[in-house]
């Protein structure tokens, strides 16, 4: 059966804009795609420093409108071009089915800023989930491999990362109370309240110890020397039991690679 | 044999209360006590804020009176029905052995803050004991496995995990000793005794810093460097000894579950 | 066939100065070469110091000179010797080759500074670059295959490294957007812009933590001790990767050696 | 053969002095000198805190020749009761070769500050040596066991450990280089050098982070945000390494136990 020239058309862009179907590594046009994310998080970074910005601000919203248009043509012909997979075959009942994927909502987040910019409201937070856009598109073989291995060492210990950050949580609100109880007193703008100690102690278990607050008694230092040299404990437990996950999930990864034959270089151009 | 109204409701009550008799996760009842634990701590925590509890003291006095009260109902509803169990089936004797174990007793320490609140003492740290009966009630199985990987893997080096902790502190000293022989003239305040350079050595050997105190000589910044680097070593070997550790207690677990079927899901209500 | 006098010298420098050449372990003339490069390292180093250099700032200059022609007829004689092997045996093709060898362009790197200093620019990168000069004459047997291992053990988990660090990036960012968003307008000279933000947000997030940003308001606060929590993760993650990669890296290893016979002790004296 | 009661004495307290003598565990006599030499060292410590020696000065010193006293007692009798080993028999140049040891020498040096005291020489380092001899008490077997285990893991990859080394003093350096250049006339006083900027560096590398130094500059800030970055992997490539290598340790630690026999709890009671 002969196609169209539109029906050309739309089966060549569905292999330049869908992953799977492309294969391995990114298509040219998912390249520029991917460029144009970057472009569009600098030049919202950049917008926020004034030092940067002075003088170009209309310059800068006129490159965010435009990458916000080039984002909603990109959202257009995905949607247009998705009828190409078997699974979404159907003209308005597929396209819908697709639009309803994470893969397609993520996709309309990165258009909604141009809206919402219309509206005056920040919209930073939204351009930040655009960056995620790059993890969508960017699938290639060998990172979705590490990727699952990553995946696999964290969800099978689950349970012994969970307990590693309850014995923390417990340590740093136990410190939390000793310091209270005992520089609550003399340091009361620091230590004057149990949330305020916290504030400390979280600093100070995870070893980033800015300084604007710390112990001036013996006995709150005492406290504090002791949380500082437990907080070794909170880094070597989670790192050990992450250590042992990542032995057993490249080992299980590489048992099943052979057995099911994934993550092999050959992929059908068409899902 | 039939049993009365009041010796069935009972045990029900101790199916509710008991987390082996109810077997796999939380009961209805264990969870509403969970919930007001967590309720009762952050009452204890925001109390001590004055920006928050400010104008509202009466009412957090009530609101603890309140926890205190529904806890000493559970502690007489636990002593009360654990005769339903094998183990404590004599009326009086079963209940006194009962009462001794570790988790009555615990849950006795819950109760305490009410008289203690009577008698104005300080009762935070024991309203923070509260907080391990979450751990007591919430046996969940997978946690449980997990908490054993965790204990056997700690336990099953802690001669290891001694010796780094030994050659850790004996470092700790020997920095301390150094800074005050190098640094001990020029900042009497920070170096002038070895206890007062032991605040300036632990802080920076666990790399928090806070930067109160620090050598402001060449020979000091020397030796604080040295030490700075050591501490790398401090973090790494009982990182190393627990990353070698878990990965060993994870296999043991896994071969004694595959022997004696330990953590089944199927889990009698009775025990 | 009988050598020539300038011949045999020609043969017997050549051992001296070429690693593989001499075999195991460093020759009498490398060792000279090493130290030489140790001591103009340390005296560019002391001439930056002007608590040290004062007045002798043209003692520093002759001996920098001095290393310098030094250097340069090392890269000569080199030059001269390298036809003795069998990979350069033309005078002059062989000669060129070598000299663009990796190796070689190192050593030219090293002399460079003699002739920039007489441009009068800042030769201190240069002579830093000297220093990788020893890692290219050090290639002793067991450090060779140790840093087989490191770069098999790095290069084997690349991918998983990758995706470790693209999480870090990510919760950096993050970080900073949400600092700057909370903190921007109480602390503008801090958190007024993201870029700003994100000087926070690295030091935080490794957990260096100078103290002298450090967000203020309450929702500041709790933002920033999650952005610290989160920090254990950051480092336990590629620790963990590591970790699991010197297992399998030394494993590899091993079972290599025991193949291949690599390492082997015994090696020919001329390549 | 019948020994004289003076011999007989001699016996015994040899098996109360030597730890091969006694077998498992510490004798009572090693334990009360165990005791002796930690408030000996307690002794030192405080004496260095005004606030607390003020007023004791003649006391502490008392004790200090006390404890110095018993020591030097305690020398005498290990070398009159040495010839009770095989290995020292001869009553003279056995006594000679014991003295030589050195466990020997060790104790000598816990004599010495009684002799240095008089002279009026500095001791503090001496007394901190004292501590050492609890090791060299302490033969306990399941602390010997990890302690080879430790030392094993340690020296099995020393020089993968030598080349993580070697990797982080070569970016301590660039990173001082570095920071000098840029921010050298910003800030003259903290990396006006780079001796100075050294000081940063080493801070920052180890994520220790005082404050006193830190860039002001955007450029400087952005090499000190990929110094903090790189610090990551200088914690998490020896954390590796040892991870790796404590796990072999262990692994050949129980392999060589079930060869020999090693660490068996029998042991004689006179070696």
């Amino acid at each position: 059966m002969k196609r169209s020239k539109i029906g050309q058309f739309r089966a060549a862009l569905y292999v330049q804009l869908e992953p799977k179907a492309w294969g391995y590594g990114l298509s040219p046009l998912n390249w520029i795609i991917c460029v144009l994310i970057l472009l569009s998080f600098i030049t919202a970074v950049l917008e926020t420093e004034p030092t940067v910005s002075a003088g170009y601000e209309t310059v800068m919203r006129w490159l965010e409108l435009g990458f916000s248009l080039v984002f909603l043509c990109e959202y257009v012909a995905r949607l247009w071009c998705c009828v190409e997979s078997r699974q979404y075959k159907s003209a308005l009942l597929g396209r819908l089915r697709y639009s309803m994927t994470p893969a397609a909502l993520l996709d309309l987040v990165a258009v909604l800023p141009l809206l919402m910019g219309l509206l005056g409201v920040q919209t930073l937070l939204l351009r930040f989930v655009r960056l995620l856009r790059i993890v969508r598109l960017a699938k290639f073989g060998k990172f979705s491999r590490a990727m699952h291995h990553v995946v696999l060492a964290i969800s099978s210990r689950r349970y012994e990362l969970s307990i590693s950050m309850a014995i923390a949580v417990s340590m740093i609100l136990l410190a939390s109370i000793l310091l209270y109880l005992v520089e609550g007193d003399v340091q009361p703008e620091a230590f004057g309240s149990i949330p305020r100690a916290l504030w400390w102690s979280v600093i100070t278990f995870t070893t980033v110890g800015y300084g604007d607050v710390y112990p001036i008694t013996n006995l709150g230092k005492f406290f504090a020397g002791l949380t500082a040299i437990a907080s070794i404990g909170l880094v070597a437990m989670p790192t050990g039991i992450l250590a042992s996950a990542f032995s057993d999930a490249m080992q299980k990864g590489r048992v099943e690679e052979k057995k099911y034959g994934l993550y092999s270089s050959k992929n059908s151009k068409i899902d």
